[in-house]
């Protein structure tokens, strides 16, 4: 059994009035440079800055009040479960790892969440996430393998073939477990849209899977500034929908996400994480060429000001 | 003769397809703090990075194809003009201090204008422009004191009331000549609103005009990080519209500022100039409490890298 596309129309009813309808900005620039319409969702304008939100909201609003949650999440899951355990009136415990940017830590401790670091180099996170799981007889709410996360996210697809209003031909998404590119990709079933997934070199899971027809992994688990995009594969979920609905992979150095970050400090007056930036650095730095009208995420902008400040000036 | 509710009306008509209709955000961040809705008009995404290309294309499209045109501007306004003539088909000459922010010149001649720039001490630039004038037999465009222009910067009222849909209690506008606070005040008239003028300390003409029921002047030119309402006065048509609907001013230090820059960019994910964040200032540092649904401009975000870096992070 696979997410179907009535599950994403069914979190957007559930989820519609809790969220963000983020703006789809299209900007001249951007238009003038590559001579189509270039559509921007701005998730990072979502709340909890990400649109992990999304998901987590339509996951948490179908448990009983007062569920115990378990997550683990190096920062934009982990915020979006926490703001939507606070507003649920569940209780949230978030492992994350303990060189997770500290805003995204701090957020996730604001939303009332309580939060445990693990050591990415020498803990096991899923030993520990199991012993939570079973000391606080709590639910565990994946970030990508789970039916309510990827139709929640899948509200992104729809809000932006609602904004949009024209045909799309590509529609770039952040990708890594899968579960927003997987949702979205979903809601254009019925379109020519050409749906890419858009991953950090070296983190290149889906894109090589994609060609291989089976799910591989990646070597690494650090090393890239991309500190949203570094999952080792798809899951069953994610790998069913990418199978089935998209269409290939686009793979972006961290040097091109940089200067994607400064452009749209200068350019668009958004604040944009290195994750975040991908699919914009993508089309930026010529990796991706548009051929028509094009979509593409801004998936976060929880980027500590130390970071920022150094990416946008100093380098 | 003063500008009227009508003149706004036919402005965005004419502009309506050129500009953005830029997003009007409600974040809960701030909803949550204050009690009351509070919304952003996000100016900073208009074309240009800022709302001055409202006015100016509003009062180029007047012309007949090819004018010679003469704009006297720290940033903003520059650019604004030089974008729209650049769409019309005019020829813009813009007179910019030499201590204007690097980017604002840069963009300025990005977008074809010739720019010249001068000395704030030692210059006078009226003669200059004047000089211009006559050498191009060219149209001066005011910044603010010019029908055209008030009523294209009016035309953020319009969209703000069309996209709030619920009535205001508060309107907040970031003021130098008074421009947009009067096109906006304009569009508010027949609204129990109060619009309120926030300008920068020591630079607070108009708050202490409209206490004394006449026109008072800044003694200083220089010597506020809001490069953009550094204005000596208001002039006869925006001193006209703020006598008649504006219902008070908001005096704001430069320290403020900075953090609503640091807020915006922590908390908003958006890019704003120190101009751009004195609304959003007057809130977080408690100079102005809400009362009820308020709306405030964000009116600008064209800030060089090196500057907003040292507010986010190293003061």
């Amino acid at each position: 059994m696979s997410v179907v596309y009535q599950d994403v129309v069914n979190a957007q009813e559930r989820i519609k009035s809790h969220i963000f309808e983020t703006p789809l900005l299209r900007p001249d620039i951007l238009e003038k440079r590559f001579g189509f319409p270039i559509f921007l969702k701005c998730e990072n304008l979502q709340k909890t800055g990400s649109f992990k939100f999304r998901g987590a909201y339509n996951r948490l609003s179908q448990l009983e009040k007062g569920a115990e949650i378990v997550a683990l999440s190096s920062g934009n899951h982990a915020q979006g479960v926490a703001l939507a355990a606070q507003m649920l009136g569940h209780k949230a415990t978030i492992l994350m790892p303990s060189d997770a940017p500290a805003m995204k830590i701090n957020n996730t401790r604001g939303f009332g969440a309580e939060v445990i670091t693990y050591n990415r180099a020498t803990d096991d996170r899923d030993v520990l996430a199991a012993k939570l799981v079973k000391e606080k007889n709590a639910i565990f709410v994946h970030p990508f393998n789970d039916y309510g996360i990827i139709a929640g996210q899948g509200t992104i697809g729809l809000e932006i073939q609602a904004q949009a209003a024209m045909p799309l031909d590509a529609m770039l998404c952040c990708c890594s477990g899968g579960g927003m590119t997987g949702g979205i990709a979903l809601t254009f079933q019925d379109t020519n849209t050409r749906i890419y997934a858009v991953e950090p070199e070296g983190f290149d899971d889906l894109t090589r899977s994609l060609k291989a027809g089976e799910v591989l992994k990646n070597e690494k688990t650090t090393g890239s500034i991309c500190d949203g995009l570094l999952s080792q594969s798809a899951l069953p979920l994610t790998w069913e929908l990418a199978k089935k609905h998209v269409f290939g992979g686009i793979v972006v150095p961290d040097e091109a996400v940089k200067a994607a970050m400064r452009f749209a400090f200068n350019e668009l007056k958004l604040v944009i994480e290195p994750s975040g930036a991908i699919c914009l650095a993508a089309l930026l730095s010529g990796i991706y060429t548009p051929t028509s009208a094009t979509a593409l995420i801004i998936s976060g902008g929880n980027v500590d000001a130390k970071q920022f400040a150094e990416i946008i000036y100093n380098s």
